[in-house]
């Protein structure tokens, strides 16, 4: 390709301060170094974790950055020694890499693969720990190792999904975070079995993706908690059953559960990141089997409780990242099961706008209605 | 036999009032009802369960009863129904029923019987939900449905194991608590497998249970966590190959592990009571898939408590009673194991005193020196 080993100028959304509106900028792209893939990428979806940093709120948030990571584009490039993607390759940037190396990504337990891990996490690339991206000379730091924010993105090959290349990009985005996040959380980390009764605090897109997996495990009850009742009848396509709104209680939710559960529910998921509702997602669990899987994000600093009575008489808490999907392995797997028509995604995507729009959209994310905005990158 | 369907009037140590020495008394023990079994108890050991109650710590605790549960004796007679029992079996009482018709039973999930929970919690018995011990009259209450600080005592059925006659009783009166809790702790709830690095918090009975489970599931490393030096040489004989006392560190111990271990450990199990060690045994735990189990039971009213971030990265919080296992199914084969010197029980027992004795037993449990002490009930 005529861009390959050059330095690419794109548009991209850049967050200089927390809170102050993305700006769209021209931002210089440059060419991957060893063990890096450039991604031209062609949609991305807004996720909470974005806006988390964005907020300000997030300990650990660098700024300027370009946030973002949930999306789909074609390989635009490759550094030396890339042999597993190459340009034109249609790809899903995954912020939880598989490098299959690792001690963690050998011990078959689980997703969280160390490789990349401190590049990623002080927003730079691990070759020589600085940015890819830069605006006359200033650097930009990359976020979650994805940065899909902008028209082209630089990420370690270790982060890529190859995927379907008939798979609609503006589609399977979503595979990038939530969806694989609610459905992992149910098949991998809580492994739902047939009959079982489920309760989902939260019914955003990862609740509802939770929803979705509790039904195709079997199911027997799914049990939709969320203060806003307007989400019961969008909710009800995902396979929730029954809803409950804690503000239609005087009694603990927990206690309402367990009430009309005689004795608890199997598995809980938190879907929200609030720390008091994931100690009554552990605590409306039956006793002696009941499984609570925190999947929420809570605000830095914020500590969940509950009496060790309760962990005692046999419930178990748990928590997921990315629902425990191996991202290189399993997301091209989940996309072939979209395709397959074996997993929703069309029916979280609530909005469709362009990058230009991206401060809309996140004011899209506060509102009741929206589930997944997608962005066009190119307009 | 002569005493059959007659009241009998034997020796118990009465707790009146909580911290009060417990006074040996002629108690009246009625005889069994439908579905109860009344035990002539041989020898009894004590347990941290016992001295909880006592203490007046325990807020469910009721006054005047007869406590003890971690025993072994000889059914007298049996009341209407009782088929699986008969006078001159021997036996272990046990403080965790199993009833096999349940919800609790039949899951397949739980060792936490539901069938005569309630009567246990109110310390009278289901039939009548009234006591069979009394002074003059006056009735005084069960503990834990077992109360073998008697001669004689009265249980349900359901909390009744029939072991092999030849077993020595004055040894395997241990297999009613602590040992079983710290075996099935590392065998059936945290399943520990070959080569697994496992972290141990309190040296008492119950750790030293966890670490010889641990060496018999083929643990690769059992680290010993106590704040008294002494339980090291102890602890080697049950597996332990390292040792760790918290104050010859200024960083946390949950960081004095996680740098031993590369990381954290496979397994830990909290073997104390103390919740800020509950804490600390979770955050020692590798990330990915470290596993905590709570076996301590903690003073009434406090809670634990951690960072979500702890649990969504891989780690799991657990807990358990009476180690899993299922009571009148599973302690008969503990039994077995100890004959066929598969698991030890000898080397638990510090102290051998008789019953008029029992006051001093409770002091020696506050010593360094004593696992447990056992009491013979005749003199
Ligand atoms: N662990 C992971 O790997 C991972 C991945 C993606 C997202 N997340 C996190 O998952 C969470 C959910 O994401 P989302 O996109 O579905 O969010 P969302 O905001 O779309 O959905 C949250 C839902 O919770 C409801 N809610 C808020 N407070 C509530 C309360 N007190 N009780 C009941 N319901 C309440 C809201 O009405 C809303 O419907 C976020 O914290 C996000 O950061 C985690
Ligand atoms: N879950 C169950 O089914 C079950 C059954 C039996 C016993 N238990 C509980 O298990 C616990 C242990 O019982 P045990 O008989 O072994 O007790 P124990 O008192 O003999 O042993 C406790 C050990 O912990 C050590 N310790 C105290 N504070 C410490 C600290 N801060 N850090 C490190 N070590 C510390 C002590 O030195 C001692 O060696 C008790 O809480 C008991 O009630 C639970
Ligand atoms: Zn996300
Ligand atoms: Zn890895
Ligand atoms: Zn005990
Ligand atoms: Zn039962």
């Amino acid at each position: 390709m005529a861009t390959q080993g050059q330095v690419i100028t794109c548009k991209a959304a850049v967050a200089y301060e927390p809170n102050k509106p993305l700006v769209i900028e021209d931002v210089q792209v440059a060419p991957p170094q060893a063990g890096e893939v450039r991604i031209k990428i062609l949609f991305t979806a807004l996720c909470h974790t974005d806006a988390y940093t964005w907020s300000g709120k997030d300990p650990e948030g660098l700024f300027p950055c370009i946030l973002g990571h949930e999306a789909a584009g074609i390989v635009e490039s490759v550094g030396e020694g890339v042999t597993e993607v190459q340009p034109g390759d249609h790809v899903i940037p995954c912020y939880q890499a598989e490098c299959r190396e690792c001690k963690f990504c050998k011990s078959g337990k689980t997703n969280l693969c160390g490789k990349v891990r401190t590049a990623t996490g002080a927003g730079v690339m691990m070759n020589d720990r600085k940015s890819r991206f830069s605006i006359n000379g200033k650097p930009i730091y990359h976020f979650m190792g994805t940065s899909t924010f902008s028209q082209y993105t630089v990420v370690h090959d270790v982060s890529v999904a190859k995927i379907d290349p008939q798979a609609p990009l503006d589609k399977v985005c979503l595979l990038g975070c939530g969806v694989p996040t609610g459905l992992g959380a149910v098949w991998n980390t809580a492994k739902v079995e047939p009959g079982a009764i489920v309760a989902i605090f939260g019914l955003g897109t990862v609740g509802l993706a939770v929803a979705e997996g509790a039904k195709s495990a079997g199911a027997s009850r799914i049990i939709g908690v969320d203060i806003d009742s307007k989400k019961f009848d969008v909710a009800k396509n995902f396979g929730v059953s029954e809803f409950v709104n804690p503000k239609d209680y005087d009694k603990p939710i927990q206690q309402v559960l367990v009430d009309l559960t005689d004795g608890g529910v199997d598995y809980s998921f938190e879907c929200i990141g609030n720390v008091s509702v994931m100690r009554s997602a552990l605590e409306c669990c039956h006793k002696g089997w009941g499984t609570s899987v925190i999947i929420g994000v809570a605000a830095s600093g914020q500590e969940i409780s509950t009496r060790p009575f309760q962990l005692v008489t046999g419930r178990v808490w748990k928590g997921t990242a990315f629902g425990g999907f191996k991202s290189r392995s399993q997301v091209p797997w989940l996309v072939d099961k979209y395709m397959k028509k074996e997993i929703k995604i069309d029916e979280y995507i609530t909005h469709n706008l362009t990058v230009g729009d991206i401060n809309k959209a996140f004011d899209l994310m506060h509102e009741g209605g929206c589930l997944r905005c997608v962005l066009k990158m190119n307009e």
